[in-house]
């Protein structure tokens, strides 16, 4: 499976070169033949870096705040990765989207990595390429990896689920929108930052959200509440002993590698079971489309090519023992 | 694949037998092993029954909206269908969640069928169960079902968009909210519902939806955009007019036949894809927690674990030649 144009790669990933690091994400965001072979050469369940998915609905400081942890973070000598990833948008790569703009305070600091991932329509979705990309900065030991996504849409609860931690930011004034929000929506974060503390009605908000909180059956560990304001910076502090606290005490680093592995694990078993499953009945039809005929024409449903895809493993058994007696 | 009890259940679905559908519904919501069987005895790909979609933020109204579009089905003598979302809620059945209360007006009419759906973690999801319910209340003649989801979350635009039509329902007055929001999501909706067209800021925001809508590449049909007000009922028949029209001009039958076919197979692929690349990975491993442990030990990781599903199918035909040649 190792070629040495994949270990020559990996070896530029690793040894922090910039343009090789680009070129090997780009390669994910494509589906290159080759990025699974890299993506296993740099793998390490281990690894040391952190990655801090930021997500929210639109309008609550989201950028804000992830600009303030990236000059945090550089403050206290780290190398930051930043993946901003836009569902809505096609573009991908070092263009900056929309009101990203501000990142590009950093955007000149080489100990600052920022990525801007757009729907580009690869195979395994905008979720499976930042769950690759998080790897490929991690082993260029970027640590903290921040990935900030535009709002709490399908696709981007996924993604910000992808990090170690999960800060969902949340604002006060948006009054019958957080009075009818349903507790389901605090069970995405470990933190919940609660913005713009100093608008009024974050009181109300704080209420609100500890009263969601206290709703919640079988909690594992209840999500840390913290208020501040990324504009001016107050509470800064408190969030980000907030998430130092997650590692240490709430997760520590080996829970940390596990519930990593299973994420990665579950979400390419998803990707490459959807695979099979469309080549199966490929195969067995013509093509999707010839499949989509049989059903049209009543010859065939749906469901009866789900069985058909149930009973797949058993045959394979079946025609494997077949070949052992033979 | 046939059994009495299987044409039995069927049977009584077709005819309208409500509780012959409760308990179709709740074997469907169970995975229950005899589901596939009765759902491949329904399926019927030009069924006439018209699903229609409805999501959009908490506090948008679409409760009342949902209220409103089943009285005016009602007064036209359709049978009208309602399956309620709620992904936060671990509830389901009869009982009738949070603010659907509302929906009580109508819970004695026995024209109306209104079932709630929470998520159980049945295998395929609560995207699989309405995808699933759909048919069941088609097959029974309601005409439409109105499937009504909570918010806009990762699963629920999902489930909106199982729907032949969905509406996305917007507000006026979320400030911020609706400035930052982004194209993206208006992809959601065949129609756009801006909801509470009585209160300040309605033009703003219709002003503010067109412009987003003209950002869009690649439009096959741009989403009509209609002024209501639910819970006034002013506005309902431009909305329900723009619903007929999206059938009769925009789609036509035949269209809608294929879309739903589409849906449905490829939600039916993922779904087993997933079950199929589970059963592999465990086959290999032992148990997936098994796998686990081996990329944790440094075994493999889990990107050889999907080169080895990837290659799964290349050696099943492999396998089948050598069959073939013994």
């Amino acid at each position: 499976m190792l070629s040495s144009e994949v270990e020559d790669l990996a070896g530029k990933v690793r040894s922090k070169n910039q343009r090789g690091m680009a070129r090997v994400l780009s390669m994910v965001e494509n589906g290159h033949p080759l990025a699974p072979s890299i993506l296993h050469s740099l793998y390490n369940p281990e690894r040391s870096g952190l990655t801090i998915g930021v997500t929210g609905y639109p309008g609550a400081g989201k950028s804000t705040l992830t600009n303030r942890l990236i000059a945090y973070y550089r403050k206290h000598g780290c190398k930051v990765g930043v993946i901003a990833v836009d569902p809505s948008s096609p573009f991908s790569g070092g263009a900056l989207l929309g009101d990203r703009l501000r990142m590009q305070d950093h955007a000149s600091d080489p100990g600052v990595f920022i990525r801007s991932m757009g729907n580009r329509g690869h195979l395994g979705g905008l979720s499976g390429t930042t769950r690759d990309a998080l790897e490929v900065f991690s082993a260029a030991s970027y640590d903290p990896v921040l990935v900030e996504t535009m709002g709490v849409g399908q696709a981007e609860v996924e993604i910000a689920s992808l990090a170690d931690i999960t800060l969902l930011v949340l604002v006060p004034g948006l009054g019958d929108e957080v009075q009818t929000m349903k507790a389901g929506i605090m069970e995405i974060g470990d933190i919940i930052v609660l913005n713009k503390a100093d608008r009024p009605g974050i009181e109300q908000l704080e209420m609100f959200v500890n009263a969601s909180l206290d709703l919640i059956p079988d909690q594992i560990s209840r999500p840390t509440v913290i208020s501040c304001s990324a504009l001016s910076g107050e509470g800064i502090e408190k969030l980000t002993d907030a998430i130092a606290n997650c590692v240490s005490f709430g997760m520590g680093r080996r829970v940390i590698a596990r519930r990593r592995t299973k994420l990665i694990l579950r979400s390419i078993i998803r990707e490459k079971g959807k695979e099979l499953a469309r080549k199966h009945v490929s195969d067995r039809y013509g093509s999707i489309e010839e499949a989509i005929e049989s059903i049209l024409e009543g010859k065939t449903t749906p469901y009866e090519i789900g069985e058909m895809l149930s009973g797949f493993l058993e045959n394979k058994r079946e025609n494997e023992n077949e070949c052992k007696r033979d």
